[in-house]
């Protein structure tokens, strides 16, 4: 990268400390920046900046959102005794695009890591104890990531509000786990057949 | 996307519209720009701007550049009388990085592409002729993308050359075609290793 301008290698730098994006893909978005249209670029980089300095966390669930709270802890006709609890904003997304869920969210901000130094204070997890504790909520359905981390995190949080708190009537669910719809039975790996034959229902 | 914040949604949309970055990639590194620290988002976001403003093509190989001649053309110790033509600036790096060439470059921006509207006067073709037809150039090296566009494209500007200047002298080169260094005989496709045979050499 010798005779590189500088202005370019700097592009070039910063795009691959984008997460999945290597030098080679940093270098094609480089040059198709440079070949692009000033405004497109403009645009870019000034979304950028928008997204930093307008998105806030919601203080009740956490949520990333322009005001505080945000519109589904602001919207009086979604379920207000239901907490979904989500490991990233990204969830909620995924979660509000079935349609099939209309109560609040909490999110957690990660997953309960603690080789990586991840634990119960480097989450959400005591302002989910708090609502518990201060709101009427009927159900709280964890929907962390199916794998070690995730199952770990809802475990571990389901063990906080036992031991914690006094809910004796609060019902603690997780999402079912089982064949994905539209996949083939003979590539499902070996733990979600597992799951999904342990979780088989009648017919 | 009904609930996601328009801050989130328009720098979605925006690295959605990057080569190669789907929606879902798109979504990822948003999130990741919403968590990584305010100074490298800026850092990103300026290093777009500062490029679009900073950077010009050179006058001479089109190479880009932020002075004008390039530093490459501005080099006295680079061989003044070999040219290699290349696609894009990225084929500049890519040589410069192989430290076997010491001549000067000349950047078309792209390859003939009939199907696709790219012609002569698309490129920086007749630039070229120029070139060749002011400057003393003894060698014109081909380095175009191995492969029907960059084939034709060097076949062309050979014609063009042959046609329309009067340069008995120039030699016109190209690339050797052969099996990648550390590639694997047996997985080779067919043309290269078509390739390979035709152009063996006496060990």
């Amino acid at each position: 990268m010798s005779d590189i301008a500088p202005p370019v290698a700097a592009l070039v730098e910063e795009f691959a400390k984008l997460p999945g994006i290597g030098v080679k893909t940093a270098q094609r978005l480089t040059f198709f920046i440079l070949r692009s249209p000033n405004d497109h670029a403009r645009r870019l980089a000034e979304a950028i900046i928008r997204v930093k300095e307008s998105i806030i966390y919601c203080s009740r669930c956490f949520n990333i959102t322009e005001t505080d709270p945000c519109p589904i802890c602001g919207n009086p006709s979604r379920e207000q005794d239901v907490v979904c609890v989500v490991e990233e904003p990204l969830d909620v997304l995924a979660l509000e695009k079935t349609g099939a869920y209309k109560g609040l969210y909490h999110v957690l901000h990660g997953a309960l890591s603690p080789m990586n130094g991840i634990g119960r204070k480097e989450l959400r997890i005591d302002e989910l104890l708090k609502r518990l504790d201060h709101e009427h909520i009927r159900e709280v359905i964890f929907a962390t990531n199916p794998g070690f981390e995730g199952d770990y995190t809802a475990g571990s949080i389901k063990l906080y509000i036992k031991n914690e708190l006094n809910l004796p009537e609060l019902h603690m669910t997780s999402l079912a786990r089982g064949l994905p719809i539209g996949g083939d039975l003979e590539y499902a790996d070996q733990d979600t057949l597992g799951r999904a034959i342990e979780g088989r229902r009648e017919l």
